[in-house]
Protein backbone atom coordinates (compact mmCIF):
# COMPACT_ATOMS: atom_id res chain seq x y z
CA UNK A 1 0.00 0.00 0.00
CA UNK A 2 1.40 3.45 -0.86
CA UNK A 3 0.85 5.78 1.97
CA UNK A 4 -0.74 9.39 0.80
CA UNK A 5 -0.82 12.51 2.60
CA UNK A 6 -1.92 16.10 1.43
CA UNK A 7 -1.97 19.43 3.12
CA UNK A 8 -2.01 23.73 2.68
CA UNK A 9 0.47 25.03 4.41
CA UNK A 10 0.67 28.70 4.74
CA UNK A 11 3.43 30.56 4.91
CA UNK A 12 3.62 33.83 6.57
CA UNK A 13 4.30 37.05 4.39
CA UNK A 14 8.03 37.07 4.01
CA UNK A 15 10.39 40.13 2.55
CA UNK A 16 11.66 40.09 -1.34
CA UNK A 17 13.92 37.89 -1.25
CA UNK A 18 15.25 33.92 -0.35
CA UNK A 19 14.20 32.38 2.43
CA UNK A 20 15.40 28.80 4.05
CA UNK A 21 11.97 27.04 5.05
CA UNK A 22 13.45 23.54 5.40
CA UNK A 23 12.33 23.38 9.08
CA UNK A 24 8.73 24.36 8.38
CA UNK A 25 8.05 22.41 6.11
CA UNK A 26 9.86 19.66 7.65
CA UNK A 27 7.73 20.32 10.85
CA UNK A 28 4.31 20.55 8.89
CA UNK A 29 4.22 17.85 6.51
CA UNK A 30 2.14 14.98 8.16
CA UNK A 31 3.79 11.38 7.33
CA UNK A 32 7.42 11.66 6.38
CA UNK A 33 8.67 9.45 9.42
CA UNK A 34 6.60 7.32 8.37
CA UNK A 35 7.70 6.64 4.89
CA UNK A 36 10.84 4.25 3.69
CA UNK A 37 11.02 5.09 0.30
CA UNK A 38 8.62 8.05 -0.91
CA UNK A 39 8.44 11.37 -2.54
CA UNK A 40 7.36 14.76 -1.25
CA UNK A 41 6.14 17.44 -3.77
CA UNK A 42 5.85 21.20 -2.55
CA UNK A 43 3.71 23.41 -4.60
CA UNK A 44 3.47 26.85 -4.23
CA UNK A 45 0.27 28.26 -5.30
CA UNK A 46 0.46 31.81 -6.88
CA UNK A 47 3.01 33.48 -9.91
CA UNK A 48 5.21 35.86 -8.00
CA UNK A 49 7.20 33.34 -5.72
CA UNK A 50 8.45 30.13 -5.93
CA UNK A 51 10.15 27.00 -4.27
CA UNK A 52 13.91 26.10 -5.11
CA UNK A 53 16.80 24.05 -3.33
CA UNK A 54 19.83 25.77 -3.03
CA UNK A 55 22.37 26.28 -0.30
CA UNK A 56 22.02 26.03 3.51
CA UNK A 57 24.27 27.83 5.15
CA UNK A 58 26.09 30.90 4.33
CA UNK A 59 23.61 33.45 3.91
CA UNK A 60 25.38 35.63 1.61
CA UNK A 61 24.67 33.23 -0.92
CA UNK A 62 21.19 34.22 -0.04
CA UNK A 63 21.63 37.80 -0.89
CA UNK A 64 24.21 37.17 -3.85
CA UNK A 65 20.59 35.43 -5.53
CA UNK A 66 18.43 38.35 -4.79
CA UNK A 67 21.08 40.82 -6.54
CA UNK A 68 21.64 38.70 -9.36
CA UNK A 69 18.16 37.51 -10.01
CA UNK A 70 17.36 41.24 -10.00
CA UNK A 71 19.79 41.93 -13.00
CA UNK A 72 18.47 38.77 -14.88
CA UNK A 73 15.12 39.81 -14.63
CA UNK A 74 14.91 43.94 -14.02
CA UNK A 75 12.76 46.41 -12.87
CA UNK A 76 10.81 49.14 -16.19
CA UNK A 77 12.01 47.42 -18.89
CA UNK A 78 11.61 49.45 -21.72
CA UNK A 79 8.95 47.17 -23.45
CA UNK A 80 7.14 45.83 -20.24
CA UNK A 81 3.41 46.23 -20.74
CA UNK A 82 2.12 44.98 -17.56
CA UNK A 83 2.86 48.04 -15.51
CA UNK A 84 -0.13 48.43 -13.48
CA UNK A 85 0.37 46.16 -10.82
CA UNK A 86 3.66 47.94 -9.77
CA UNK A 87 7.39 47.79 -11.14
CA UNK A 88 8.39 45.08 -9.15
CA UNK A 89 5.25 42.94 -10.70
CA UNK A 90 6.99 41.75 -13.86
CA UNK A 91 10.30 40.91 -12.89
CA UNK A 92 8.58 38.74 -10.12
CA UNK A 93 6.53 36.85 -12.88
CA UNK A 94 9.77 36.81 -14.79
CA UNK A 95 11.57 35.08 -11.74
CA UNK A 96 8.80 32.99 -11.04
CA UNK A 97 9.32 31.21 -14.75
CA UNK A 98 12.81 31.20 -14.31
CA UNK A 99 13.15 29.38 -11.02
CA UNK A 100 9.50 27.47 -11.00
CA UNK A 101 7.07 26.75 -9.16
CA UNK A 102 6.77 23.07 -7.70
CA UNK A 103 9.55 21.16 -6.05
CA UNK A 104 9.52 17.08 -5.75
CA UNK A 105 11.89 15.66 -2.72
CA UNK A 106 12.50 12.24 -1.95
CA UNK A 107 12.39 10.77 1.68
CA UNK A 108 14.39 7.90 2.65
CA UNK A 109 14.43 5.86 5.51
CA UNK A 110 11.78 8.64 7.20
CA UNK A 111 13.58 11.46 6.23
CA UNK A 112 13.77 14.18 3.54
CA UNK A 113 17.17 12.68 1.49
CA UNK A 114 18.25 16.44 1.18
CA UNK A 115 22.03 16.74 0.66
CA UNK A 116 24.32 17.98 3.55
CA UNK A 117 24.50 21.91 2.07
CA UNK A 118 20.59 21.84 0.50
CA UNK A 119 18.32 23.49 2.14
CA UNK A 120 14.51 24.48 0.88
CA UNK A 121 14.23 27.84 -0.10
CA UNK A 122 10.47 30.28 -0.41
CA UNK A 123 11.72 32.91 -2.89
CA UNK A 124 9.66 35.82 -2.43
CA UNK A 125 9.64 37.82 -5.34
CA UNK A 126 7.36 40.85 -4.74
CA UNK A 127 8.13 44.51 -2.54
CA UNK A 128 4.90 43.76 -0.57
CA UNK A 129 3.42 40.28 -1.07
CA UNK A 130 0.97 38.47 1.70
CA UNK A 131 1.34 34.89 3.14
CA UNK A 132 1.80 31.89 0.37
CA UNK A 133 -0.17 29.04 0.14
CA UNK A 134 2.03 25.72 -0.59
CA UNK A 135 0.33 22.48 -1.31
CA UNK A 136 2.22 19.66 0.18
CA UNK A 137 1.94 16.34 -1.20
CA UNK A 138 3.48 12.61 0.21
CA UNK A 139 3.39 9.61 -0.99
CA UNK A 140 5.62 6.71 -0.69
CA UNK A 141 6.27 2.94 1.06
CA UNK A 142 5.52 2.87 4.71
CA UNK A 143 7.92 1.74 7.22
CA UNK A 144 7.31 -1.14 9.28
CA UNK B 1 -5.37 1.64 -3.93
CA UNK B 2 -3.55 4.20 -5.90
CA UNK B 3 -5.18 5.23 -9.21
CA UNK B 4 -3.03 5.70 -12.15
CA UNK B 5 -3.78 6.93 -15.67
CA UNK B 6 -1.41 7.35 -18.57
CA UNK B 7 -1.55 9.31 -22.01
CA UNK B 8 -0.30 11.21 -24.61
CA UNK B 9 -1.33 14.48 -25.74
CA UNK B 10 -0.99 16.30 -29.10
CA UNK B 11 -0.60 20.23 -28.88
CA UNK B 12 -1.53 21.54 -32.48
CA UNK B 13 1.50 23.67 -33.64
CA UNK B 14 1.50 27.61 -31.81
CA UNK B 15 3.15 30.17 -32.68
CA UNK B 16 6.36 31.19 -31.27
CA UNK B 17 5.51 32.55 -27.13
CA UNK B 18 3.44 31.97 -24.32
CA UNK B 19 0.03 30.04 -24.44
CA UNK B 20 -2.66 29.35 -21.92
CA UNK B 21 -3.50 25.33 -22.04
CA UNK B 22 -4.82 24.87 -19.07
CA UNK B 23 -8.24 23.72 -20.25
CA UNK B 24 -7.08 21.90 -23.16
CA UNK B 25 -4.80 19.79 -20.65
CA UNK B 26 -8.07 19.37 -17.99
CA UNK B 27 -10.43 18.10 -20.76
CA UNK B 28 -8.28 15.60 -21.90
CA UNK B 29 -6.51 14.10 -18.98
CA UNK B 30 -8.78 10.90 -17.94
CA UNK B 31 -9.26 10.97 -14.04
CA UNK B 32 -8.88 14.22 -12.74
CA UNK B 33 -12.37 14.21 -10.97
CA UNK B 34 -11.74 10.67 -9.80
CA UNK B 35 -8.72 11.80 -7.81
CA UNK B 36 -9.13 12.73 -4.24
CA UNK B 37 -5.59 13.56 -3.19
CA UNK B 38 -2.58 13.40 -6.21
CA UNK B 39 -0.62 14.48 -8.89
CA UNK B 40 -0.76 14.92 -12.48
CA UNK B 41 2.90 15.46 -13.85
CA UNK B 42 3.44 17.01 -17.61
CA UNK B 43 6.38 16.38 -19.53
CA UNK B 44 6.98 17.44 -22.79
CA UNK B 45 8.74 15.34 -25.42
CA UNK B 46 10.89 18.37 -27.21
CA UNK B 47 13.79 20.24 -26.19
CA UNK B 48 12.60 23.20 -28.16
CA UNK B 49 9.29 23.87 -25.92
CA UNK B 50 8.34 24.40 -22.41
CA UNK B 51 5.93 23.48 -20.07
CA UNK B 52 5.74 26.01 -16.58
CA UNK B 53 3.22 27.96 -14.48
CA UNK B 54 2.45 31.76 -14.57
CA UNK B 55 -0.32 33.99 -14.46
CA UNK B 56 -3.51 33.43 -16.37
CA UNK B 57 -5.07 36.97 -16.74
CA UNK B 58 -2.89 39.47 -18.39
CA UNK B 59 -2.33 38.51 -22.09
CA UNK B 60 0.51 41.32 -21.61
CA UNK B 61 2.29 39.16 -19.27
CA UNK B 62 2.39 36.18 -21.72
CA UNK B 63 4.12 38.86 -24.08
CA UNK B 64 6.21 40.41 -21.60
CA UNK B 65 7.96 36.97 -20.57
CA UNK B 66 7.97 36.66 -24.77
CA UNK B 67 10.11 39.57 -24.98
CA UNK B 68 12.17 39.46 -22.05
CA UNK B 69 13.28 35.89 -22.66
CA UNK B 70 13.90 37.05 -26.17
CA UNK B 71 16.97 39.44 -24.25
CA UNK B 72 17.65 36.23 -21.96
CA UNK B 73 18.26 33.59 -25.08
CA UNK B 74 19.13 36.26 -27.98
CA UNK B 75 19.53 35.11 -31.42
CA UNK B 76 23.01 35.08 -32.89
CA UNK B 77 25.49 35.06 -30.07
CA UNK B 78 29.09 34.89 -31.12
CA UNK B 79 30.05 32.32 -29.41
CA UNK B 80 26.79 29.47 -30.85
CA UNK B 81 28.46 26.63 -32.91
CA UNK B 82 25.00 24.97 -33.16
CA UNK B 83 23.89 27.33 -36.02
CA UNK B 84 22.29 24.87 -38.97
CA UNK B 85 19.13 24.89 -37.83
CA UNK B 86 18.21 28.36 -38.00
CA UNK B 87 19.03 31.23 -35.91
CA UNK B 88 15.99 30.46 -33.47
CA UNK B 89 16.96 26.92 -32.68
CA UNK B 90 19.93 27.39 -29.98
CA UNK B 91 17.86 30.28 -28.45
CA UNK B 92 15.04 27.63 -27.92
CA UNK B 93 17.61 25.51 -26.19
CA UNK B 94 18.27 28.28 -24.00
CA UNK B 95 14.84 28.72 -22.85
CA UNK B 96 13.70 25.22 -22.66
CA UNK B 97 16.58 24.72 -20.15
CA UNK B 98 15.67 27.59 -18.40
CA UNK B 99 12.07 27.00 -17.94
CA UNK B 100 11.98 23.24 -18.09
CA UNK B 101 10.49 20.22 -19.53
CA UNK B 102 8.08 19.05 -16.87
CA UNK B 103 5.97 20.20 -14.47
CA UNK B 104 3.84 18.67 -11.37
CA UNK B 105 0.46 19.82 -10.61
CA UNK B 106 -1.40 18.83 -7.27
CA UNK B 107 -4.99 17.10 -7.21
CA UNK B 108 -7.50 17.43 -4.75
CA UNK B 109 -11.25 16.69 -4.06
CA UNK B 110 -11.22 16.02 -8.45
CA UNK B 111 -9.79 19.34 -9.11
CA UNK B 112 -6.53 20.66 -9.80
CA UNK B 113 -4.81 22.54 -6.81
CA UNK B 114 -3.74 25.69 -9.00
CA UNK B 115 -3.79 28.74 -7.10
CA UNK B 116 -6.72 31.67 -9.06
CA UNK B 117 -4.09 33.63 -10.52
CA UNK B 118 -2.32 30.47 -11.77
CA UNK B 119 -2.89 28.55 -15.59
CA UNK B 120 -0.57 26.37 -17.43
CA UNK B 121 1.56 27.49 -19.94
CA UNK B 122 3.01 25.84 -23.04
CA UNK B 123 5.99 28.03 -23.86
CA UNK B 124 6.43 27.72 -27.93
CA UNK B 125 10.64 28.67 -28.73
CA UNK B 126 10.58 27.93 -32.42
CA UNK B 127 9.68 30.16 -35.17
CA UNK B 128 8.22 27.15 -36.99
CA UNK B 129 6.79 24.80 -34.97
CA UNK B 130 4.70 21.57 -35.43
CA UNK B 131 2.37 19.85 -32.93
CA UNK B 132 3.90 18.88 -29.87
CA UNK B 133 3.97 15.90 -27.72
CA UNK B 134 2.89 15.62 -24.09
CA UNK B 135 2.80 12.64 -21.96
CA UNK B 136 -0.22 13.25 -18.72
CA UNK B 137 0.95 10.86 -16.05
CA UNK B 138 -1.69 10.73 -13.08
CA UNK B 139 -1.70 9.30 -9.65
CA UNK B 140 -3.66 9.59 -6.48
CA UNK B 141 -5.96 8.28 -4.31
CA UNK B 142 -9.94 7.57 -5.21
CA UNK B 143 -12.72 9.19 -4.50
CA UNK B 144 -15.34 7.64 -2.66
CA UNK C 1 -0.30 -2.39 -6.30
CA UNK C 2 2.16 0.63 -7.25
CA UNK C 3 6.10 -0.36 -7.70
CA UNK C 4 8.29 1.36 -5.84
CA UNK C 5 12.06 1.25 -6.00
CA UNK C 6 14.75 3.88 -4.27
CA UNK C 7 18.60 4.01 -5.08
CA UNK C 8 21.71 6.34 -4.87
CA UNK C 9 23.40 6.44 -7.87
CA UNK C 10 26.89 7.75 -8.01
CA UNK C 11 28.35 10.39 -10.65
CA UNK C 12 31.64 10.09 -11.28
CA UNK C 13 33.97 13.52 -11.05
CA UNK C 14 32.59 15.34 -14.40
CA UNK C 15 34.26 18.58 -15.70
CA UNK C 16 32.59 21.51 -15.84
CA UNK C 17 29.54 21.79 -18.66
CA UNK C 18 26.57 19.70 -19.71
CA UNK C 19 27.52 15.83 -19.97
CA UNK C 20 24.42 13.53 -21.47
CA UNK C 21 23.76 10.38 -18.47
CA UNK C 22 21.08 8.64 -20.59
CA UNK C 23 22.85 5.12 -20.55
CA UNK C 24 24.50 5.57 -17.19
CA UNK C 25 21.16 6.51 -15.24
CA UNK C 26 19.45 3.93 -17.14
CA UNK C 27 21.82 1.32 -16.73
CA UNK C 28 21.43 1.99 -13.12
CA UNK C 29 18.04 2.38 -12.10
CA UNK C 30 16.27 -0.82 -10.98
CA UNK C 31 12.87 -1.34 -12.15
CA UNK C 32 11.73 0.47 -15.68
CA UNK C 33 11.50 -2.48 -17.78
CA UNK C 34 9.41 -3.73 -15.38
CA UNK C 35 7.03 -0.78 -15.40
CA UNK C 36 4.14 0.13 -17.99
CA UNK C 37 3.08 3.61 -16.89
CA UNK C 38 5.48 5.29 -14.05
CA UNK C 39 7.39 8.21 -13.21
CA UNK C 40 11.45 8.27 -12.32
CA UNK C 41 12.54 11.23 -10.24
CA UNK C 42 15.89 12.00 -10.10
CA UNK C 43 17.49 14.31 -7.65
CA UNK C 44 20.83 16.08 -7.73
CA UNK C 45 21.78 16.34 -3.96
CA UNK C 46 24.35 19.28 -4.45
CA UNK C 47 23.57 23.04 -5.04
CA UNK C 48 25.83 23.71 -7.28
CA UNK C 49 25.18 20.87 -10.11
CA UNK C 50 22.18 20.04 -12.16
CA UNK C 51 19.84 17.76 -13.82
CA UNK C 52 17.88 18.72 -17.09
CA UNK C 53 16.80 17.36 -20.25
CA UNK C 54 17.67 18.73 -23.43
CA UNK C 55 19.04 17.83 -27.10
CA UNK C 56 21.18 14.39 -27.09
CA UNK C 57 22.17 14.86 -30.50
CA UNK C 58 25.07 17.53 -31.57
CA UNK C 59 27.53 18.04 -28.84
CA UNK C 60 27.89 21.99 -30.06
CA UNK C 61 24.24 22.17 -28.07
CA UNK C 62 26.24 21.26 -24.98
CA UNK C 63 29.49 23.72 -25.49
CA UNK C 64 26.32 27.10 -26.41
CA UNK C 65 24.75 25.89 -23.43
CA UNK C 66 27.86 26.30 -21.14
CA UNK C 67 28.88 29.52 -22.86
CA UNK C 68 25.70 30.81 -22.53
CA UNK C 69 25.10 30.25 -19.07
CA UNK C 70 29.10 31.33 -18.29
CA UNK C 71 27.23 34.42 -19.53
CA UNK C 72 23.77 34.50 -17.35
CA UNK C 73 25.34 33.58 -14.43
CA UNK C 74 29.65 35.25 -14.91
CA UNK C 75 32.53 35.37 -11.80
CA UNK C 76 33.18 38.46 -10.49
CA UNK C 77 29.92 40.20 -10.11
CA UNK C 78 30.58 43.05 -8.30
CA UNK C 79 27.77 42.50 -6.18
CA UNK C 80 28.50 38.81 -4.83
CA UNK C 81 29.68 38.83 -1.04
CA UNK C 82 30.17 34.74 -1.14
CA UNK C 83 33.82 34.83 -2.69
CA UNK C 84 35.45 32.32 -0.54
CA UNK C 85 35.06 29.12 -1.97
CA UNK C 86 36.43 30.78 -5.31
CA UNK C 87 35.14 32.61 -8.27
CA UNK C 88 33.22 29.74 -10.14
CA UNK C 89 31.07 28.93 -6.64
CA UNK C 90 28.37 31.85 -6.93
CA UNK C 91 28.02 31.20 -10.26
CA UNK C 92 27.14 27.69 -9.92
CA UNK C 93 24.79 28.40 -7.10
CA UNK C 94 23.05 30.67 -9.44
CA UNK C 95 22.89 27.92 -12.29
CA UNK C 96 21.68 25.64 -10.07
CA UNK C 97 19.00 28.12 -8.91
CA UNK C 98 17.77 28.49 -12.83
CA UNK C 99 18.47 25.32 -14.29
CA UNK C 100 16.92 23.04 -11.21
CA UNK C 101 17.91 19.92 -9.07
CA UNK C 102 14.89 17.51 -9.86
CA UNK C 103 13.38 15.70 -12.73
CA UNK C 104 10.70 13.73 -13.39
CA UNK C 105 10.68 11.46 -16.63
CA UNK C 106 7.34 9.51 -17.11
CA UNK C 107 8.33 5.56 -17.85
CA UNK C 108 5.71 3.53 -20.23
CA UNK C 109 5.92 0.32 -21.23
CA UNK C 110 9.13 -0.68 -19.90
CA UNK C 111 11.03 2.27 -21.29
CA UNK C 112 11.65 6.05 -19.91
CA UNK C 113 9.46 7.70 -22.16
CA UNK C 114 12.03 10.82 -24.06
CA UNK C 115 11.31 12.06 -27.06
CA UNK C 116 13.65 11.42 -29.96
CA UNK C 117 15.96 14.03 -29.50
CA UNK C 118 15.89 14.45 -25.59
CA UNK C 119 18.70 13.35 -23.39
CA UNK C 120 19.53 13.49 -19.68
CA UNK C 121 21.87 16.14 -19.00
CA UNK C 122 24.27 16.40 -15.66
CA UNK C 123 25.39 20.16 -15.60
CA UNK C 124 28.29 20.50 -13.81
CA UNK C 125 28.79 23.97 -12.61
CA UNK C 126 32.17 23.86 -10.72
CA UNK C 127 35.35 24.21 -11.91
CA UNK C 128 37.02 21.14 -9.83
CA UNK C 129 34.42 19.02 -8.53
CA UNK C 130 33.74 15.63 -6.97
CA UNK C 131 31.36 12.82 -7.52
CA UNK C 132 28.08 13.55 -7.74
CA UNK C 133 24.76 11.68 -6.07
CA UNK C 134 21.54 11.21 -7.14
CA UNK C 135 18.73 9.91 -5.76
CA UNK C 136 16.62 7.77 -8.17
CA UNK C 137 13.18 6.93 -6.97
CA UNK C 138 10.63 4.90 -9.42
CA UNK C 139 7.15 4.24 -8.85
CA UNK C 140 4.96 2.63 -11.10
CA UNK C 141 2.15 -0.10 -12.25
CA UNK C 142 3.71 -3.57 -12.94
CA UNK C 143 3.69 -4.78 -16.40
CA UNK C 144 1.83 -8.52 -16.81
Amino acid sequence: MTLWTQSVIEIPAQARGFHLITEFIEDRVEGIERCEAGLLHLFIQHTSASLVINENADSDVRGDLQRHFDVLAPRNAPYYRHVLEGDDDMPAHIKSVLIGTDLTIPIRHGELALGIWQGIYLAEHRDHAGPRSIVATLQGTERI
